[in-house]
């Protein structure tokens, strides 16, 4: 039956995400949820949505949230696109900025669904390693590319890049469009919304997945130079009129109305984290610095894939990447201050 | 600037959705919605969604609304994929199932966004000449294709084919994906789900946004065969992990658990449809006969962007599209009793 797919799909390595178990009473540290919920403000919000309007189309152009989000980071409306999660916001950039002649530059370790973009849009890519101690050294990317794209903070490290370095790389690399991915950048890193009108090649994506707590709601966003959110409108404007639901453009909007919310649970997880990493470090781990809602770690002499499958079996999850250089690696997401240390506790017992 | 668009982006075209006016009071004739809200329950159902566990992704692979869709339709989950509306249905399966080396065939008259997808993923294309009454006639898809897909009712005429035609034509194509656009079956025509089992390269895409009330949800399916639904999911897996919100998911389920309320719905667009379809022709329109919840009309002697305008003047909007063989056609969504009878009263004073 495979002959009716179109040739491209054979070849296709689609992306594996995080497991969703079914079951509940886990104590779920996989997937880099945010351990509160969204602000009460969003919840109703969103129940003044279930209405009888849900029988009329979206705007197709999400004109009140791009004002909104354009508000929030003081850039205009026509800087800002916005797609159903950052994931459809990625594969809209690597498809309308990414693919030129020249490959791509990516680090060897980062998020796993770059190669996958590359395949579906038959991108060839070039990695760059990240130095020793997993900080991306911009020098390497000194080299002529069709775009570039890395995290900051990087995944699934959660090590960050200045904001000094990427004026440097931007400075070195003027004619391809380079994109920092910022799923996790409000939990210590600084963005680099600040330089978009200044680097027309940049474009900044971000979600409202991790810090604000809508990862059940999918909406993520980009801002830039506004010749390149009109190249990722006319790809959106191809593919789907109407990506962005009534829910999600309520309750995105409704998430950055209320500040207070944001940075207080942000700040809780913040301070979840600097207990985790003390609680880790106690045990022996090495774990990597933290700009994320999660954390990078190893044991010197316990292996990472009996470590995982052992809190498995007293129902913590978390997470592992079977890949080179970061296969003695665990990555826990920063719960709750009770699951934090539930999982410490389980961790001695190992 | 446009130099860090990719090659393709300078030659999209766009699709150009019907106009969502953000003024009210308007008579709103123009986007096939339904004039009734969901129902009661997925309203319900919508509300509970508004919880702390929106902090957490949905299920990637959306399997209880798999479950509930092949239930209704008697299928298997395996041969049910779901997407964030039908247009990424549709594009998902242009890329996965209808890009191959011999143009697709599709009617000259058919929905616009067939154009846009062929753009976005360099598929050629040839469009086979509706008859004089504007019916597909099978027989002319007897050529070496790479894929036929077609509306059925079509858009924007609203005319049906047979389920004995579909099936003819899928005994005359058995080497290609024939894809059968069933976003208004509801409103009279004859499903071809029930061909699946039968024939392995058949693909039938439905929505929810017409006859369940629910376009400002977003959600849209394919059913068909299992290995063709296999290579929908490596495109979607490839693209988005999960493009289905958890309020989709539940309104969704929701919708399809109550039939009453949607057998209700639906019969009384019917009704008021047969009594606008009465009134044009009383107004000496000649009416395309409708399996929709549109009707598409012209005037003998009445040019239709003037009665499109004329419309607009006094607050009721409908769609004119300007194309050939069709530029005197006026599409006209069902409305509510009353919004029919008032757009009847508006032209018979035009």
């Amino acid at each position: 039956m495979s002959q009716l797919w179109s040739k491209l799909v054979h070849k296709l390595e689609p992306y594996v995400p995080g497991e969703q178990p079914k079951i509940t009473n886990l104590i779920k540290l996989n997937t880099n949820e945010n351990p509160y919920g969204p602000s009460p403000k969003v919840l109703d919000a969103l129940k003044t949505e279930a209405a009888d309007t849900l029988r009329l189309y979206p705007d197709p152009n999400s004109d009140q949230l791009k004002q909104t989000i354009a508000d929030y980071y003081s850039v205009e409306p026509k800087q800002v696109f916005v797609g159903n999660g950052s994931d459809e916001v990625l594969a809209h950039a690597f498809q309308a900025l990414l693919k030129h002649d020249k490959p791509i530059l990516y680090p060897d370790i980062t998020y796993s669904f770059y190669p996958v973009y590359c395949g579906l849009y038959q991108i060839e890519y070039e990695t760059i390693p990240l130095a020793d101690d997993f900080t991306i050294n911009i020098e390497n990317y000194k080299k002529p590319n069709g775009g570039i794209i890395f995290p900051n903070p990087n995944a699934p490290t959660g090590v960050g890049l200045a904001l000094e370095a990427i004026k440097q790389l931007l400075d070195n690399n003027t004619d391809s469009v380079v994109i920092v991915d910022e799923a996790y950048i409000d939990f210590g890193g600084e963005t680099a919304i600040s330089l978009v009108d200044q680097y027309p090649n940049l474009l900044v994506i971000q979600t409202l997945s991790k810090s604000r707590s809508l990862a059940g709601l999918r909406l993520g966003f980009a801002i830039g130079n506004e010749q390149l959110i009109a190249g990722l409108e006319r790809v959106k404007n191809s593919f789907n009129s109407y990506p962005i639901d009534r829910f999600a453009s309520t309750g995105a909007i409704a998430a950055f109305e209320d500040e207070e919310y944001f940075q207080t649970t942000k700040q809780q997880i913040l301070n979840t984290r600097a207990k985790l990493i003390t609680g880790l470090e106690s045990l022996g781990f090495e774990v990597l610095p933290s700009q994320a809602n999660f954390v990078f770690a190893r044991h010197p002499s316990k292996d990472a894939i009996s470590i995982s499958q052992s809190l498995r079996d007293k129902g913590i999850i978390v997470r592992h990447f079977a890949k080179p250089r970061i296969d003695q690696f665990i990555r826990i997401t920063i719960g709750t201050k009770a699951e934090c240390e539930a999982l410490i506790k389980c961790l001695s017992s190992i």
